[in-house]
C-alpha cells in the first residue's frame, strides 16, 4: 500500500561496487531533487549484472512511484539498462527513431562515424519515452511499471546534470503534486570552519528563525553555507538570516551561490577598474589560472609572470641579485620584489606573489617543505606574509592560491584586521 | 540457496540520502577487500530509520553470507545501528564491558568526563562481538543472523579505514576461504573513446583472453583503461594484454596508474635532459600549472608567462605588431611568435604556445567562442594548428590544456601521424 509518494534509486556499473570509484552521481541527484522538496528514500546500488538489474527494478518498481536508474546506458557490452528494462516490461528492443537520429546528429558533429558500439544505444525498449541528452551520445529514457515511473539517465556526470535541469526533475515533479519547494540560499565562506560557524550562530543568534535550517557543505577550500527553509515568506526568512551572518562572520563570506575567491578578487577589480598581476613560483601559475578562470577577466587582468627559477625571477619580474643571496629564494624580500617586478611590467595596480616549497623535496631545518611567502597588494600598501601548509603537492599548490586571493579580496574590499588563518598556518 | 559467498553492504545515515554528502566509505571498504580478492556484489543506502534498517538487514542476511552495516553508531539519537541489530536478532540491549572499558580509555587520554551520550555507544545487542576502533570512541560489532556475519562499522572514515585494516578485512575473509586476489593493471589514455576503443580490441583481438577483464572510467580529460583478472598468472596475461593495446593503441596511452598528459611531459623532458616553457592567453597560466604540479617538474620547466592582453604579448614575449594587425590576436603567425618569444626568454628549448577565445563573450563570425590556435615544439619543429571547441570556459581551458601538453607529449616522443582528434574539433 503505497501513501505519500515515495522515490528510490537505482545506481549499476562495475566500477561502483569496486573500490575504483566514488558515487557522486546519487548526491547530484539527490540534491537537484531536494531543491524540489523530494526525498530519495532508499537507494540500492549494483554491477553490471542483467538478472540483477531486472529484478532490483521490479522489486523497487513495485514498492514506490518513481525509480531513478543510473548507469548502463553507454556504447559498451557491460552496460546493460536498455536490455534490463525491456525485460522488465516484457517488450522487444528496437531501434528508437529519435534516438537514432540524436545519435545521428552527435556524431555528425563531431565528425564520427557511427559504429555498432555507438547504433547500440538507439536500441530501446519499445513504447519508451525519450529523455533527451543535450549533451552525450545516448539519451535517456523512461517507461511505466506497476505505477512506478522508471527514468533511466547515464552514468557521465556532466550529461546527467544537464538531464537533470532540463527535464527529469520537471518529470519526477508531476509525480509529487502539492510538495512544497525547499528554497535554498546558498553562501561561500573561506577560513572559518563548520564547528566554528555552527557555534557561532548557537551562541550570537538565540533568535534564529527555526524554519530556516542552517547547512554547511565543506570543500576545499571553501565552506558552503546553506539557509533552507520549505515556508512560503523564504525569502525574507532568508535575507533576514543572511543579514545576521553578514553582521557575524562578514569577513569570511565570498559571495552568493557558486562565488570563488577568484570571481570576487575580479569584480571588486572591475568595481575599481583596476588591473592585477601575479608573479608565481611554487604555484607555477595556478594563481593566473584561477583569475583568468572567470569569466569577464581579460579587463582586469593582462599579464602574469610563472618564475620558477631563480635566474627567471631576476630576468621577468627584477628581483635583485642581493635579495636572492641574503635570504634565498623564499624570503619576504624576494616575494616583496616579484610582485613590485610584476605590477612594473604589467601596468597593473595590484599585484599577487607568491614564492614557497611545494614538495616533496626542497625542504630544509629552517624552511621545510610547506613554507611560502605571500606578498599582495598595491605598490603602496604592499604586505606579505609566511605561511608554513601541511599536506600534499598538489593540497599546498590549491592553499596557497586561495589563501592569496582571500588576502587580495580583503584588500580589494578595504576589510580591516587580520584573518584568522595567520595564526593556524 | 546460496553458492559461492555474496557480501553486502549496508550504509545508513540522513547525510547520505540528501544532497549534502558524498559516500565515499563504500569505496574505501570495496577497495579493502578487492586486494583480497573480495566482491561486493550489492550496496543498499537509507536514511536513520529504525524499521527500516530492521526490515534491510532481515531481508539482506537471507541473501548472503556477510553484511557490512556502516553509519549509525554515534551517539546521537539519530544514529541506530545496535538498537536496529538488538531487535533483529530478538536480544536485548546491554552495557558491553569491552566497549565500556574502550569507552572510558578514550574518554580518560582525552580528559573528557564520560557523557550519556556517550555511554550510549557501550550499549549493544547480548551477545554481540566487538570490533576494536583504534581511534575513535564508537567500537564496532558483529552478530550471527540466518548464517550471516553482521559487522557493524562507524561511519567516520578514518575510523572505517584503521578498522578494515586492523581486523574487518580478517573476519571478513574467514568467510571467503580460497578467494584469489583480484589483480588490476590501469592505464590513461587520451583522444580515444570508450566505444572506438572496446571497438578496436573486439575487432582486433579475437585472441584476447577470457580471464582479463577490460574495463574502463571515463574521465576528463583521460579514459582509464583497466585490465583486472583473479588468474594466479596474472602479471603475465596482464603483461600480454598491455602489449597487445599498445600495439593497437600506443600513441593514446599515457601512462600506467595515476600517469597525467602533464606528468608524460615532465619525464619526457627529464629523460632527454630539456626544458620547456608556455605562452598563454586563452588558458591564462592553467598549462604551466599542470606542468607544475608534477613533482621535479622545476628540473624542466624554468619560467611561463601569461599573456592575456596583445601590448603583453607584444612585450613578454615579442608577437609583432604585423602579425597581430593581420590576423588578430587568434591567428596561426600570434601563436607561432608567443611560443618562439617563450623559448628565447626563458632559454627553454621547447614551448607551448596558445592564443584562443575562452568564451563566454569574444567571439565573432570567422572566430567563434571556442576557436584557438597552439603552437608547440622546439623552434626548428614549430607547428601549429586551429581546434574549434565546444562547451563551456572551464571546459574550453582544461581541453585547451590536455591537447596542449597532449600535442607536446607526442612530440617528445617521436609519435608520427595527426591524433584522432584533429579530426574533430
Amino acid at each position: 500500500m503505497k501513501t505519500s509518494p515515495q522515490l528510490q534509486l537505482l545506481l549499476t556499473g562495475n566500477e561502483l561496487m569496486s573500490g575504483h570509484t566514488v558515487d557522486s552521481n546519487s548526491a547530484m541527484i539527490a540534491d537537484w531533487l531536494n531543491r524540489r522538496g523530494i526525498e530519495v528514500t532508499r537507494k540500492v546500488t549494483i554491477g553490471d549484472s542483467f538478472t540483477g538489474l531486472v529484478a532490483e527494478m521490479d522489486l523497487i518498481s513495485s514498492a514506490c512511484d518513481v525509480l531513478i536508474v543510473n548507469g548502463g546506458l553507454g556504447p559498451t557490452v557491460d552496460d546493460l539498462t536498455a536490455q534490463a528494462v525491456a525485460q522488465l516490461i516484457a517488450q522487444p528492443l528496437s531501434e528508437h527513431p529519435q534516438a537514432m537520429q540524436h545519435l545521428q546528429q552527435w556524431c555528425a558533429q563531431r565528425h564520427l562515424t557511427l559504429n555498432d558500439a555507438n547504433r547500440k544505444q538507439a536500441q530501446l525498449p519499445a513504447g519508451a519515452t525519450i529523455v533527451p541528452n543535450p549533451s552525450g551520445s545516448a539519451v535517456g529514457f523512461s517507461v511505466e511499471h506497476q505505477g512506478c515511473l522508471i527514468i533511466c539517465t547515464p552514468g557521465v556526470p556532466s550529461e546527467l546534470r544537464l538531464m537533470m535541469e532540463d527535464s527529469v526533475l520537471e518529470r519526477v515533479a508531476e509525480r509529487f503534486p502539492g510538495t512544497e519547494s525547499l528554497s535554498t540560499l546558498r553562501l561561500q565562506s573561506f577560513g572559518l570552519g563548520e564547528s566554528s560557524l555552527q557555534q557561532l550562530v548557537s551562541d550570537e543568534c538565540p533568535d534564529w528563525p527555526e524554519e530556516v535550517e542552517l547547512g554547511f557543505r565543506a570543500g576545499v577550500p571553501l565552506l558552503e553555507v546553506k539557509l533552507s527553509t520549505r515556508h512560503p515568506r523564504h525569502s525574507e526568512l532568508q535575507q533576514q538570516c543572511y543579514q545576521r551572518l553578514q553582521q557575524l562572520m562578514g569577513e569570511f563570506i565570498i559571495g552568493r551561490d557558486d562565488s570563488t575567491l577568484a570571481s570576487a578578487v575580479v569584480a571588486a577589480l572591475t568595481a575599481q577598474g583596476s588591473q592585477i598581476s601575479c608573479a608565481e613560483s611554487c604555484t607555477g601559475g595556478a594563481i593566473a589560472a584561477a583569475i583568468t578562470g572567470v569569466a569577464g577577466a581579460s579587463a582586469v587582468f593582462e599579464a602574469g609572470f610563472v618564475t620558477y627559477s631563480n635566474a627567471i625571477k631576476q630576468q621577468l619580474v627584477g628581483v635583485s641579485n642581493e635579495s636572492l643571496a641574503a635570504g634565498g629564494a623564499v624570503s619576504e624580500e624576494v616575494a616583496r620584489e616579484m610582485a613590485l617586478g610584476a605590477m612594473a611590467n604589467s601596468g597593473a595596480q595590484y599585484a599577487i606573489a607568491v614564492t614557497g616549497i611545494a614538495g616533496p623535496s626542497g625542504g630544509c631545518d629552517d624552511k621545510p617543505v610547506g613554507t611560502v611567502w605571500i606578498a599582495w597588494g598595491a605598490a603602496q600598501t604592499l604586505r606579505a606574509h609566511r605561511f608554513v601548509l601541511s599536506g600534499s603537492r598538489a593540497h599546498f599548490q590549491l592553499m596557497v592560491t586561495a589563501i592569496s586571493l582571500d588576502l587580495m579580496r580583503r584588500e580589494l574590499l578595504a576589510i580591516e584586521g587580520e584573518p584568522r588563518y595567520f595564526s593556524r598556518y
